[in-house]
C-alpha cells in the first residue's frame, strides 16, 4: 500500500446544522477549498420582519483565492438561495446540473450583479477537478429533478456528501438513485460520509413519488363532476408532471396559477425536464370557456402563504379564479413545521365556503423527498464510511442519524456531530476537532443584508408586545423649567380615545419625573431620560401590567 | 299525544365555533336563559402581546336577570377560564362537578371580585331546575376527571350538549361514559344534539387512557438506570395518577415541578380525585438525596411554554433541577397546533445536551381526550337527534362532523352549522335561523380587558415588522422656520451606529419636507405631519425596501 499523503482535510459546515435551511459546507484539502451548496433559510418566529437568513460568508470572502468551486447538489432554495448574496463579494465557478442552474439563472435576473456569474453545467457522472481534489456528481432521487450527491475525492480518500436524497425505486423520470456507484465507492473505501438527517427520526422507507400518482388517479376517477384544484411545491417538477399526465389521461385541460409555479414549469419545460402535451395547457383567463369537470388547476400556496394564489382564491381575492361548490381542492404537500396554522386557515376558509378539501392527513397525496431510516442505513451500508457526520437537520435529527450510524457498526469515536463554523480535521493519523472559523446567521430585511442584528430584533419584539409611548418635552436646563410639553404619543399600547384618563396620568408622572430630575443634585440629560423611562415604566406596569417601550425625547432650549 | 307547547327555544353560541377555545353557548326557552361553559381562548399569531381571548359578554350582561345558571361541563381552561371575567359584571349561580369547581376556586383566588361567586357543586346524575328548563349532568370520559355532558330538558324536548367527550372502555377512575343514559334519552327523543367536533376528521376510535399506562410501564421497565422526567398536561389528573401508580410499582419516588402541576395535584388529592401513597412524593429540593433511577419527575411544559419547568430544565435555568445523560425525558402529550416549533426547540436543546427524549411520534405516550369518528357516530346513534349542530372546533372540524351526521341519516335540512352570535330558533313548527346577538372576541392584555382593539394590534404588527422612526422638530409657524431639529430617533429599524449616513439622509428629507410644507400655499400642521410621513416612508422604501412606522412630532414655539 502506498504511503499516505501528509496533507490535511478540513470539513467546516457554514450552515444547515442544528437548524433547517441555509445548507453550506466547506471542504478543504491543504490550500484548496470547495463549497458544497449555498442555501438560504427562513426566519424563525423571533426574527420579526426578517425576510431571509443566509450564512455568514466572512470565511469565504477571506479565502476567496483558495475557492476552486461551489458545487450544488440540487435546486431547492435551502441549497442555492444564498448564491445571489455570495456573488456580491466573491465570484467563484459554480457547478450544478442543468435544472439547478436553470433555476439560478431565473433567480439572478432579479439581482443586479457587478460581474457575470461563472455557471458551469454538469451532469450526473461528471467529475470536476478542483485543485488537488475532484468532485463527482452522482444521481440521487429527491423532490426535485436532477439532484446529485457529491463524491469528493482527496489525496487522503473520498468524502461523500449526500445532499438531500431518497431512494425511489419507481421514480417519475426513470432513473433510480445510483446505488451501484455508491457501492463501488464503498468498496474502494469512503473516508467520511456527510449524510442528510431530515427524516432520521422516521422508521421505514419513504414511499415512491409514484404513490402520489396512484392516489391522484383515484381522486380524478371518483370526482369526475368537479374541477380539481391541486396545490403543490412548484419545484417538485415530477409532481407537476404527474398531475399533467393524469389530467391528460382523464381528458382534462390544465391551467396554472402562481408566479413561481409558472416560472418553474416554464423553465423545466424549456430545459426538457417536463413533457407537456401540445394544447393541454390553457390560460387561467380562458377558464370560463370550460366546464369545471374539464379542468385541473395547478397552484402555489400549499404552505398557506398569505400572498399565494391558493390563499387569494380561498379568500375570494384572486382576480381571475373564483372557487365554489364545484371545486375540490387537493393539498399535495405536507406542512413545513411552523406553517400548520396558516394551512389550517386556508382549509377552514375553503370548507366554510362549501369547497371540499383533501390533504395528506386524509389521503396519501404527498410523499417526502428525504430518506427515512432504512434508506439512511442503506446509504451507510453501501458506502461503509470510516467517519460519519450527520448534516442537514435540527439537532434532534442529527442525534437520530448518529444512532442509526451506531446501529450500522460505526464506532462512536468515529462519529462527529459538528456545529456551524466548527472545523473537523482529518489526516493520515485520524480525525479531530480543530477550532472554529467565523460563521453564523446573516439576516436579510428588504435590501439590507446584515444591518438588522440582535438589538434591532429585541426592539421589534418589545414593540410588538406592548407598543410604544413617546414622551416629548422641551426644557430649560439653566432655569430648571419645562418650556413645553411633555406631550405623550402612543402607538400599539391602548386605544387612546378610550384611555384619556390614563394619558393624563402618564403626563403627570412625566412632569414630576422631569421636575425632580431637573432639581436633583446631579443633573444631567441622560439621567433625566433614564428617570422618565424608569418612572413611567414602573407606573404603567402597576396600572396595566404591560411594559410598553418608553421613548423620552427631551430637548433643551 | 299532548299538544306541543307554543314556546320557543333559542340556541346561541357565544364562542367555541370556527375557532379553538372560549367555549360558551346560550340556550333559552322563552324568558329563561342558561349558559353552557364559559371558557377562554389563546391569542392567534396576529394578536401580538395579547394574553387571553374571552367571549364578548354583552348579551349576558343585557340579559342578566334572565340567567338561571351557568352550567359547566368540565374544568379545562377553554370551558371555565372566562368565569373570573364574567363575574366582574354578572353573578349568576354556577353549577359544576367537584373537581371543576375546585379548579375554579383556585383560580378565583388570584382575582379580587366584588361579590362572592355562587358556586354550586353537583355530581353526574343530578338534575338542576332552571326556570322552565332543567339540566341533567351525565358522566362522560375526557382528559380531565369529572367531565359531564348536559341534557337540557325544555317543554319542547331535550337538547343534549356533549361538552368534550370520548368513550373510554377502561378509564382510570373505573367509570365508563354513561351510554345507557344517553340511550334512554334517545329512546324518549332528543330534539337537538350539540356535538363537539375536535377529532371529527379522525377515523376510528380514540384509544383508552390505559394505553398510555401500558406504554409508560414498558418505558419504566426498559430504563431502570435512568431518572424519568415526564411532562404532561397538569389538568390530566388520570395521566398523573397513572404516572404515580407506575412509579410506585417500580419502586420510584415522585417529585413534582411546575406551578400548575403542583396546584392541580394538590387540589385533586384534597378533593379525592387522586390517590397518592403516603411517603411517595418527595420535594424537588430533596432530589440530591436520591439516585437518578429512584426518581420520577413530573413536570409542566409539554407544550414547550418558555417559562415552564421543562423549558427551564432544558435550558439549564431551573434553580433546583439539572438534567443530564442519566435523564430520560418523556413528553406525554401532543402538540396543540401552533406549538410544534416551541416543543421542537426543547427537544433539540435536550438532545444537544445528551438527554434522550421520547414523544408521541415515537411511542404511544399520549392519547386524545376527544371522540374520533366512530365515537361521534355512536353518540349520534344513541341519541337519535332530530336536529344536529356541530360545536367546538374550527370550521373544518364542524364540516367533518356534519358529514358524519349525514352518514348517520340526519337530513341535511336538519343540520345547522352556526356562527358566534347566530341564533337558531326551534319551536313546534321547526327550526330556523333567527338573526344574531352581539358577540365576538374580547382581548385581554395585562389588566386591560377589551382596551386593545384592531388599531392597536395593527400598530403592533407594523412596529414588529420594520420598527419605528420618530422625527421631532420645533417650528415657528409664523416665521416659517425650523427652530430646532429635526432629530431622528429610531428603534427596531436599523442598527444606528452602522447606519449614520442613512440617518443623515433621513434628516435631510425631513428638513425639506418641513420647509416645503411651511412655505406651501395651504399650510396647516396636520398636512405638514402627513407630508413628512409620506415623504420619509417613500424615501425609506426606495432605499431599504422597508416600511418602518414614521411618527412625526412637530411642535410650534
Amino acid at each position: 500500500m502506498a504511503k499516505k499523503p501528509a496533507g490535511k482535510i478540513k470539513i467546516i459546515p457554514l450552515g444547515g446544522l442544528c437548524e433547517i435551511g441555509k445548507n453550506m459546507t466547506v471542504i478543504e484539502y491543504e490550500e484548496d477549498l470547495i463549497v458544497v451548496d449555498c442555501g438560504l433559510g427562513f426566519p424563525d418566529e423571533e426574527m420579526l420582519g426578517i425576510d431571509l437568513v443566509i450564512p455568514d460568508m466572512t470565511y469565504l470572502e477571506k479565502n476567496a483565492d483558495r475557492i476552486k468551486g461551489v458545487f450544488l447538489t440540487h435546486g431547492h432554495e435551502d441549497h442555492i438561495g444564498a448564491i445571489p448574496y455570495m456573488l456580491r463579494s466573491i465570484n467563484p465557478p459554480i457547478y450544478g446540473t442543468k435544472l439547478t442552474l436553470g433555476i439560478i439563472k431565473n433567480k439572478l435576473e432579479e439581482f443586479r450583479l457587478p460581474e457575470n456569474p461563472k455557471l458551469k453545467t454538469v451532469k450526473a457522472g461528471d467529475v470536476i477537478k478542483a485543485g488537488q481534489m475532484s468532485v463527482e456528481f452522482i444521481h440521487v432521487n429527491h423532490s426535485i429533478a436532477d439532484a446529485c450527491c457529491l463524491a469528493i475525492n482527496t489525496p487522503l480518500g473520498t468524502i461523500l456528501h449526500t445532499g438531500d436524497f431518497k431512494l425511489d425505486l419507481t421514480p417519475i423520470d426513470g432513473e433510480m438513485m445510483n446505488l451501484t456507484r455508491l457501492g463501488e465507492l464503498g468498496k474502494k473505501g469512503v473516508l467520511a460520509l456527510l449524510c442528510e438527517s431530515t427524516n432520521a427520526e422516521r422508521p421505514g422507507m419513504t414511499p415512491s413519488e409514484k404513490k402520489v400518482g396512484e392516489s391522484l388517479d383515484y381522486i380524478f376517477s371518483t370526482n369526475r363532476d368537479k374541477r380539481l384544484v391541486i396545490a403543490t411545491f412548484s419545484s417538485n417538477v415530477h409532481r407537476v408532471q404527474q398531475i399533467i399526465d393524469i389530467s391528460a389521461a382523464h381528458g382534462r385541460k390544465v391551467a396554472i396559477t402562481g408566479r413561481s409555479m409558472l416560472n418553474i414549469v416554464g423553465a423545466a419545460t424549456e430545459l426538457g425536464y417536463m413533457n407537456v402535451p401540445k394544447g393541454l395547457i390553457v390560460d387561467v383567463g380562458e377558464l370560463k370557456r370550460f366546464k369545471p369537470e374539464e379542468i385541473t388547476l395547478i397552484t402555489t400556496g400549499s404552505q398557506g402563504e398569505p400572498m399565494s394564489a391558493l390563499y387569494r382564491m380561498a379568500f375570494s381575492d384572486h382576480d381571475k379564479i373564483k372557487l365554489g361548490a364545484k371545486d375540490l381542492v387537493i393539498l399535495s404537500s405536507s406542512a413545513i413545521p411552523g406553517n400548520e396554522k396558516l394551512i389550517g386557515k386556508i382549509i377552514n376558509e375553503l370548507t366554510k365556503n362549501g369547497i371540499s378539501v383533501l390533504h395528506d392527513a386524509v389521503v396519501e397525496v404527498h410523499v417526502s423527498g428525504h430518506a427515512c431510516q432504512e434508506e439512511l442505513k442503506l446509504m451507510q451500508g453501501l458506502t461503509k464510511p470510516k467517519y460519519f457526520m450527520p448534516v442537514h437537520g435540527e439537532y434532534r435529527h442529527l442525534a437520530a442519524n448518529c444512532e442509526l450510524a451506531k446501529s450500522m457498526g460505526i464506532p462512536a469515536n468515529n462519529i462527529f456531530v459538528s456545529e456551524i463554523g466548527k472545523v473537523l480535521e482529518i489526516d493520515a493519523k485520524g480525525a479531530r476537532w480543530a477550532g472554529t472559523v467565523p460563521a453564523g446567521k446573516v439576516l436579510v430585511d428588504g435590501f439590507g443584508v446584515g444591518d438588522v442584528g440582535n438589538i434591532v430584533l429585541r426592539d421589534r419584539r418589545h414593540l410588538s408586545q406592548d407598543g410604544l409611548i413617546v414622551v416629548v418635552a422641551t426644557i430649560d436646563e439653566a432655569d430648571k423649567l419645562i418650556i413645553s410639553g411633555p406631550d405623550i404619543v402612543s402607538r400599539g399600547f391602548v386605544y387612546v380615545r378610550e384611555s384619556e384618563a390614563l394619558m393624563d396620568e402618564i403626563k403627570e408622572v412625566a412632569v414630576s419625573s422631569i421636575c425632580e430630575s431637573l432639581n436633583g443634585r446631579h443633573y444631567d440629560r441622560m439621567t433625566l431620560k433614564t428617570k422618565v423611562k424608569d418612572d413611567l415604566s414602573k407606573y404603567l406596569y402597576s396600572k396595566t401590567k404591560r411594559k410598553p417601550m418608553v421613548l423620552p425625547i427631551i430637548m433643551n432650549v
